[in-house]
Parts: structure tokens; sequence; C-alpha cells
């Protein structure tokens, strides 16, 4: 199984790679250790001393102020020193100078890389290569995953809908093909036993593999949206806009951008998530993105209560993962 | 009143916009609690654990190494997290883009926003719209204001010269138009009853207000020296030099410029202030800048143990806030 | 003694500015202390609250992440506050300026500088212009110095081959002329006795002084490395290999590069040493770089037990220096 790095020989995490090829039971128990420090993050004192004397580096070769901050504050909270370690990609263009660089930051006894970079694979790269006390985790690599962000919206949907994820229908909507961010929602969905997932795009959006995850499919946003308890939608990349994939801006919106009457064919209680930065009026209406249904600066905040859960278990620092919720 | 957004319900400081519209007594109060933070930061130990487990997030959309390393140190002082976000102005040259930011570090948990931004108002922009548990400090907007700077200039001139401000006689000289220093020390000086207060300076470089704040304007420095207890020099901004308002340096030198003899012409225990950094030869002599009158680097100093203050009582850990002094 | 500004009255480290003219127990104490620290850098907790409440400032006028970053950790590991300052060389490329700025830094309660500057003699230039609380810290100066380096790779060398210098046999290879690096390393192997202290190197990168210090000269390296304990290359500044002082990259390779094959000509006890980053195949080959020889990475993870033994003396919380190992 490609993904067993990702565990020791105790079958514990040591990295955080790709949500593919977990079990439901180790999603479960980061979603549950998340839960107590979400907890500890909204009272007034948000920090736990888990990880102090911990050094966890910040490997960002794309840049993402956001995710990064989120980041750095989810290993301050739990009392890590945190690096920010300033890349430049042309320095590191060579895999030989990267791992240089990487062996570098062991021997200074970093315990943790929390790695972003625009090829596919580079975070398993980077996890075969490193020493046996070096966890690394992925915070977006390529079009493959970015399976942070994917257990954070399991974490949202969880807490407005639920442990029952058999019980949902769950629609992704927009560049799914491209969409790092949808990949890693899909299989962490499937794990998790989602009752119906469906995919809401244009056909050249649309990854081939879609079908053998059990996506349905649907061009047609209305009939896509309809009864489905979690809407989540995608920022479009509007560099892509240019090319031939995609319709242009306006025509895109049209088809697939979410107002109101879109959503009106969804569940009543239906959640609307986004990973953001949103695009207002490129693929979600101001009124629907800052409205009642919107759960996405929910997001935001659990998206440092997860990881802070995720760097907990990796460094074997959480004391009742599993025990929890 | 404009102002009222400063406070909260029970009339506590919440953000720190401006001093225009405090009461003498909040000033007061924000001046006895940087006086036991200057002895705590005299000492070999210098934190406190009163903001522990506070976020606190630099939002620099105009750049100042000097004023944003102040409130850091402030912050990690009092043993806040500090997040230093790295804004270009041209991600959020829109406001809806900045209010989006903005939530989105609210969601974060953060706590304070400290704000620099080239546009008057902009600190007040961003207090109406934050989250009820988020407080805003103005580190300068535009030409509008810069509260902490006022007040640690208060601060120097209360340590020096004693509480009774209706004893001193207080000359502000340079280009006050421009300066948001300028206009935040004579609210302060207002406010906390100063005895005499002078602008010297040019025709041009006078605010038309100046009259109405009570401001006694001189055109010739050696009158506008004449017996005074406090020299508040301002920075001479080099690039309106080539502009008609102000004649070349070397004749504003001329005519506005601080040397030994111009000096004489205050009160022989005058102190010198300035906010930094100091063109030296431009609107300042070295002699002077370095000389026994000169308390230049103590407002520094005490720009920390104030700004130590207004953050602390912004987020409601003030402690012995006016029982002190 | 130009170097007395090093020492405070009583003889202690205040400044570490460079090894040179230091005594025998004073770099004794540095190591002893140092040991002490590298155990708790390999424990769990990598954290001493030695430095709490101090201030460091790293002030970098010549950018390297690798330097800057062991000095953050060393700093963070003793719980000191860390300052990285922005410096654009051109504000304050007049001495006047940085001196202000200096002064500013020490205004706000900074307790200690670390410099790295392309001049030679910066550093010792800001050491006698510091406030008397303030301490220098030498991180590298044009081709002056780097005492820290130089004292992590004496601390290297005695893990492996004992405390008895005047046993050893040590080579030294490259560009030694325009190396601060092995001006450092001369000096302290120098102080403390070493046994046989030779220089490998063509002609032109041999600095006129090696006489005076020493050093034995060899441009033949099998003969240089005859029977040596330490072999230490430098790294090869490929921008001088325009010019005429050395031959191209791969003719200075046969020469003077170390393969295995040259490896051979030393003790089979042999440790291989490099400051780092290195150029695979420029100055060094893979197999050894990689090697059982090799201390490279070792010498890394040492350096940030050495700075934070280097900051602590400096600031006088170094509890049992010299009552160690």
């Amino acid at each position: 199984m490609p993904n067993n790095i990702q565990l020791d020989s105790n079958g514990n995490l040591r990295h955080f790679l790709t949500v593919e090829g977990l079990k439901r039971q180790t999603l479960t128990d980061i979603l549950d250790l998340a839960e107590s420090f979400a907890t500890v993050d909204a009272q007034s004192v948000k920090k736990v001393p888990l990880l102090r004397g911990k050094t966890i580096a910040n490997l960002f070769f794309e840049s993402s102020t956001r995710t990064r901050t989120t980041f750095e504050l989810a290993a301050k909270r739990l009392s890590a020193d945190v690096l920010n370690i300033n890349i430049q990609t042309s320095a590191t263009s060579k895999g030989e100078s990267l791992l240089d660089m990487l062996h570098n930051l062991e021997a200074m006894h970093c315990d943790m890389f929390v790695v972003r970079h625009a090829d596919s694979g580079a975070a398993h790269f980077i996890a075969r290569h490193v020493a046996p006390h070096v966890s690394v985790v992925n915070a977006g690599d390529g079009r493959h995953a970015h399976p942070t962000q994917g257990m954070l919206d399991m974490f949202t949907i969880r807490r407005h809908k639920g442990p029952d994820f058999g019980a949902l229908r769950v629609a992704i909507v927009g560049d799914i093909m491209h969409s790092r961010v949808a990949r890693s929602q899909i299989h962490a969905l499937n794990i998790l036993g989602v009752g119906e997932l469906r995919a809401v795009a244009p056909k050249t959006l649309v990854p081939p593999e879609a079908g053998a995850l059990g996506v349905h499919v649907f061009h047609d946003m209305a009939r896509g949206l309809k009864d489905v308890d979690v809407v989540i939608m995608l920022r479009l990349q509007r560099e892509r806009m240019q090319g031939a994939l995609i319709p242009s801006g306006s025509e895109f919106y049209q088809l697939y951008g979410l107002d109101a009457n879109m959503l009106a064919h969804a569940r009543p209680d239906v959640i609307v998530m986004h990973p953001g930065p949103i695009n207002r009026g490129i693929e979600i209406d101001s009124a629907v993105a800052d409205g009642e249904q919107s759960v996405i600066l929910e997001q935001v905040s659990n998206g440092i209560a997860v990881r802070m859960a995720v760097m907990s278990m990796c460094l074997g620092r959480a004391p009742d993962a599993g025990e929890g919720a």
C-alpha cells in the first residue's frame, strides 16, 4: 500500500500526507482530538503545552499566507517553536540540494516539516527521505492532496450534521479536476462512509477517476444540488479562465455559481462550505457567502483545531486520541 | 461622539484609534499602567504573563520596521503570540477583500489587530467591522492619528516634568500639517490640560484647525521656543521638499532647524523630543539630538511600556490600571 | 590588546567577536558548556529557561538562512525572545544611521545583537558603540572571522578525538585566503594547542600570514592529507572561479577536490568536516560528504549547542561554565 509510509510500525500516524488509504478510525481519532482543541481554542487562554520544546519548520515552496498562518497558530497554541523558512525555489530546484536543506534542518533537531509545494508528490518525496525522528505534514502538493483541509471540512460537517456520514448527501461544485482540496475531500468522505457524493461541474473539469471513486457526476447544477445536506464550493482559479477548459467567468457563474435561487434546490438545513479565499460573484454570491447557511468562517476556525490534532498525533503527543467523543 | 467606538458599554477602552475625545482619566490610566511596565521593562526578566494565550496580529499596510518592532516587543513582553501578516497592498486594494482577510483572522481567534495604513480613517474602518471579541490599535493612519506615539510622548513629558501639565509650555516644531504624530500630541496635551501649546512652522505647514485647537502659532522659531519646557521636533519628510510647500532642506534648517543656539531660547531645563527616525542636519543638529537635553531614546523605551499598557487595557487585562502613580 | 573589548572587567566574555586573543580556558569553557546543551538539545524537550526575558536581535546585513536559523533556534531553546530585523543595506549605508538604528534597538531593551556583515570589522565597530548592557556576537564579518563556526568545529573535533588537541594533525583545504571560517579555525586550533596545522591550497589562495600563524602550507593535496586526523574542507565560492585567482571548477576539483581516493591518504579514523552548504562535485564528492567519515551534519547540530553556550556566557547566564567536562 503506497501510503503505509504515513504510519509507524504500531499503525499510529507519523506523517500526514494524504487521506487516501487511512482507516476510518484514524480519521475519527483526528476529529475527536480536534474537538478537544476546538474547545481550548475558544477559551480565553488558548495554549496547551503538548508540543513544548518541539520545533516545527514551515517549508512553503508555494506561498500561502492563510494556510501558513493557520499552521503557525496551531503550532504556537501547542507551545511549539515555529521556524518559517524562506525558500527561494531557485535554490532548491535540484532534488539534491533540497535534500541537503532538509538534512540540515533535521540536524538542527527540527521535529516536523509542514510542506507546501507546487509539485504533486513533493510531500511524499520528502517523507521518504527524512530522519526517523521527523514527521512531515502535507500542506498542499500540486493537484494531489491537501489533507488537513479535507479533514477540517469533515470536522465542520460533523459538527453541524452529526457523526453519521451515511445519512448525508454531499455535493462538490466547480473545478474538481485541478483541485487538491476536492481530492482530499472525496477520499475523506468515502472513508467516513458518506451516503451520497456528487460532483457538479462541466465535463472538462471532472476528473476521469470520478466514477471509480463512487462520485455521481452532474453537469446541471440545479439537479446536482437537489436535496443535498452539504454544498462544498471550490475556488475557481481565474487564471485558468483564459484557457479552453472552461467558459468565461460570467458564463461559468451563470451555470455553476451559487446564489440563493440555486441554493433553494438543496435541503432547507443545507450548509455551504468553501476552502477560501472566495471570489465573490465568480463562484459564489456574497449573499450566500455571508448568509446563515454559510459555515465558511467556521471552516477557518476549525482548521486550527484540526491542524493541532494532526500535529499532536504525528509527534506522538496526543494524550487521549481515540478515547474522545 | 464619533469616538465612542473606542469604548465598551462600561466606558472601558476597547479600541485605541485616536486620543481625540478620550477623557483625561483614561489617558492618566494609560500613563499609570505604563509606569508599572516601564519598571518591569528595565528589569532583567522583562516578561509578564498578562496576555498569555492571546494572539496579536500586526497588520502593517505601510511598512515601518521601528513601530512594528516596538509593538512586537510589547506583545512578547506581555507573553502574547504575535503574527506578522505580510500584506501586499494590491491583494487588499478593495475594501471587500480587506474585510474578508480580517474576518479570516478573527476566525483564527486573533484577539487584536495592530493596524498601520496610509489612509486616514483606516483603523476606524476596521474597528467598525471587527467581531466583538477583537480590539484594534491604530499604529498610524495617514495624516490622521498615531495615538500610541502621542501617549508615549505624554509619558516621557510626565516622567521629566511631573504630572501637572498645566504648568508646562510646549512647542511642536516643523511639518505639523502632514503629521499624524502632531495631531495626536495636540489632542493629548489639550486633554491633559497643558499650560500653553505652540506650533512653530512656516505658514504652509500649519493646519487650518490650529487655532480651534488652542494652539498658538509662531512662524519665528526663536520666539516660538522662548521659555518653553518641552520642544517636540517633527520629522521632515524629505520627499516633500521637492514641492512648493516648503523651502529647500538647507533653507528650512536655517529657519526651523534645532541647534544649540536656537535651543538657548527655551528654558534651561527644556527637554527635546523627536518621534524618530531623525534626519541629522535636516531638522535637528547632532549635538542637540545626542545632547543632555535630548530624551529621544527614552521615547523609544517608553514606547514599549505605553504600548504594553494600551494592549493590556484594550484586552481587559490591566489588573491595577488607575490605581497606580 | 585589540580584543580586550570582548571581556568585561572581571575577564568574563561579554562580546564574542573573534577567537583571536582569547585564552585557552575561555575556549574550553565554551566547549564544556556547549556539551551540557548538546545533551539538552537531543532530549525530547529542548528548552532551558536561562535567557527567559532576554531579547536577542538578529541583524543580518548579509543574508544567510542557515546561520540565522541556527542562532534563532539557539535563542529560542534558551527561552529568549528573538527579533529578526530586516535590514536593507541601503538604509544603513552610513555609519551614522547604522548607529542610530542600534541605539534605538538598545532603547527597546534588546540585550544582544547577533551581527552578520559583508565588511570585515563590522561586529567590532558595533561592539565599540553599544550600551554597557548589550552584548554583540559576530555571525561572520567579511573575510575576518566567524567565531561561532570556528568553535562549533572545535566542539565537533573534541567530541570525536578527545580533548588533547596536541595529539592531532589537522588539514584545512581550499580557499583559505577568502575564508573567515578558516581564520577562526586557525586561531582556535592554535589556542587549543593543535599538534600540527596544515593548509592545502593553490598558492593564490593561501593568505600571506599563514607562516606566522604556524600553518604548514601544502600545494599537493595527497601530501597535505598524509596521516591527518581531521580534514576541514572549505566552501568554494563559485563566483570567484571566473577570476584569475583559481583554475576552473573542474580543474580545481582535479587538484583539490576530496574524493575517497584522496581521503585514503589520511588516517583511517579521519573525520571530514565542511561548514556548508556543500557544493557536491565542486569541492567534495557526494560519496565522501555522505560517507561514514563525514561529520558535516553533526557540525550543524553542534552549532546550536555552541551558540547557546556563547549566548549564555555573554549574557552572564552560564550557571556552571568552567565546571563541566
